[in-house]
């Protein structure tokens, strides 16, 4: 079957990285996103990484699957227009997802008027209204004073947008979880998650509030050790790094056999009276195991110790560098086998994913390259609002909307 | 109104964090997660952080609102009570969450033989089967060598266990997708979800493995500078240290306003010939930025420092650390709202979270202490199998079951 969401009408109008990777994951499960985009795109479409012709490669990531309608949303007439979609259509319409700030003409209260059972995700970053965005909630929750090697002085933020992310996909679930009880009892449903939220909540659930709240937590900063466990990187003979984990007692068998440490390491639990194969005790001793497998990596070279830690069953993984992230033997571009060369013109033929989600049952979008900003105005504005041709060619002369292709079905101009 | 997934009704056979993570986000939406734990409970109970008493703050936090069933997985018998706990009920049970690893009696065609209709959530390392956890996906992907200092030599882990979150998120909500579904058609599914797969995909929805591709990637490492635009911390003159970003151009109005390098950057902008309201700009002069603004905040203290930054309506966030995520004032604990203080018996007391999202019409389950392994076994066995007492005393002494407290009603022994 097609995407199990594909009766769901989703109006996309978000940017950076929550809402727009909110609508990727249910886009990917099939839904329809029309994504509003502001005359010439929003700023995020011409953010870093850039292909060559300046096609911004971030922006085409977050916003493939979806449609795009161009509209000037500084004009009444234009956010009449967005009001339009929200108010049209049957069940599965009447969705929104923003991260507009402070945007009256999208007040819930107002727009209900219109459509009494709307459901809309408002990503923000805090419940007081003062903004935050990833990188500084993620200061704010301590993880940067964590992070790095145990001697430095500094904090070190994270490089992927966690945050984002997970409000992301807090937002998608609470989307279909809006629409699903919106189909039984008929009630729209208002969802605002910040992402401070959902940044502190977190944090609570891994125990970290809880430590520090009665232990006064005793948590340092331990370079690339696994918290709780034992886990390190290690230096190959020709400098390549490896993350070896052994999380349960059955990675610490494979790693001891391996290494051939067991006759050490036997004689370390009688005299320390302890038992390595739990994980707290692995974590205590975590520096003298280290020491002792350190010389087993710096003996060998990378291609001899990937081969032997896969033979030996071992847990781990290999320090990539981002730049090895395309389609060699051994990337997980290559190897996942979700990866499709996709061209898109100007940016290039580069590989794309699909969900990662594999189902007995679904099919997902095949990876294609984003709509241009403006591509479906015409469509959506007669599909939704069943818009006749006249008017459509007003408001576009009148530069309320803007963007449909010259080249396709449906064109304007 | 309650949860709106109350009539979901899941078995959650997973352990650490993608699984467990999957099931309390559903929870909190009100879902009945009946946890499977082996006798005296998985190795995750024992995870640190412990509280004095040895209760594991990890393991309450990611573990609240769902029962326990108590179950001697080893056994046959053990086996055949959890095949049965998923064959029963009506619309909202047959879920399955798991992340075991080659347990033939959970296969899926085997399982949907008594459940044609099984929804079957497997988490996973990877496709070819071979384990990953979060810090060996996290290495294959690159972002170890992009995160800390520029003039760092060796690659740096995240703490944050990204990449179980959002996994245990996608999970989430291809669950209620899937039963969303199969209210519709009738029909189950089997949905995979290799932590791996979830790692590299999200780094193409971040334009990584397309910069990668196009460009042969030019990001280097950059220590807390935000990549693409501008934002960097910064150290007061006591101490402390700050993240301040300037993602809009508003941002970056309020942040020269507040710190009167106007005529400065003007300056700069004129002789440079560019224009720092573009965040493209900013991020290639970060380093003159950040060279310029310095001054400002190293002659402040810390105090004057978060005063001036909120009055200038600067975007910025405090670096706290760990042990200051108590109830302190202006800790995000206390800010949110969400908190309430909980009694866990032997743990002690402390903030445990609402859900993170704020809606208008739901209410999430009121945090409490998590459900002791086996508190639940009885009433489980005898609401869900509508099991009779005497067959309930016979597996307990078998030692096929265990945990029903004394204390409660439905005791056993």
């Amino acid at each position: 079957m097609a995407g199990p969401l594909s009766d769901l009408h989703i109006v996309d109008l978000s940017t950076y990285v929550a809402g727009p990777s909110a609508a990727l994951a249910l886009a990917q499960l099939g839904a329809d996103v029309v994504r509003i985009d502001p005359l010439g795109g929003a700023t995020d479409t011409r953010r870093l990484p850039l292909a060559p012709d300046g096609t911004s490669l971030y922006w085409a990531g977050l916003n493939r699957y979806k449609r795009s309608v161009e509209v000037d949303l500084r004009t009444a007439q234009g956010r009449d227009l967005v009001r339009s979609l929200l108010a049209c259509g049957g069940d599965g319409h009447g969705i929104l997802i923003t991260n507009a700030v402070g945007q009256s003409w999208l007040d819930y209260e107002d727009l209900r008027r219109s459509r009494p059972d709307l459901i809309m995700i408002h990503i923000a970053g805090r419940v007081d209204g003062k903004p935050a965005v990833d990188y500084t909630v993620n200061a704010e929750v301590g993880l940067p004073w964590l992070t790095g090697p145990s001697d430095s002085s500094a904090p070190v933020n994270h490089v992927l947008p966690a945050w984002d992310l997970l409000t992301g996909l807090h937002a998608s679930l609470a989307l279909v979880t809006a629409d699903r009880e919106r189909r039984r009892s008929g009630n729209g449903q208002y969802i605002r998650i910040n992402l401070s939220d959902v940044a502190v909540t977190t944090m609570a659930h891994l125990g970290f509030i809880a430590d520090a709240a009665v232990n006064g937590s005793q948590r340092l900063r331990e370079g690339n050790y696994l918290y709780g466990s034992y886990g390190s990187d290690f230096a190959t003979r020709d400098g390549r790094r490896v993350m070896v984990v052994a999380l349960t007692a059955r990675h610490w068998a494979k790693l001891v056999q391996l290494t051939g440490v067991g006759d050490v390491i036997t004689a370390l639990e009688h005299s320390l009276r302890v038992d390595f194969s739990q994980e707290q005790v692995r974590y205590e001793h975590r520096d003298v195991i280290t020491a002792l497998l350190t010389p087993w990596f710096a003996a060998r070279a990378h291609a001899d110790v990937v081969r032997e830690l896969d033979d030996g069953q071992v847990l781990w993984g290999d320090y990539r560098r981002v730049d090895e992230l395309g389609r060699h033997g051994d990337s997980p571009v290559s190897t996942s086998g979700l990866f499709v060369d996709v061209d898109q013109p100007g940016a290039g033929r580069y590989p794309v994913p699909r969900s990662a989600l594999r189902t007995s049952g679904w099919e997902g979008p095949t990876p294609r390259p984003p709509a241009r900003v403006g591509q479906d105005t015409a469509d959506i504005l007669q599909e939704w609002l069943q818009m006749p041709r006249e008017k459509l060619v007003e408001l576009q002369h009148a530069g309320v909307i803007a963007g449909a292709s010259p080249r396709r079905e449906g064109q304007l101009t």
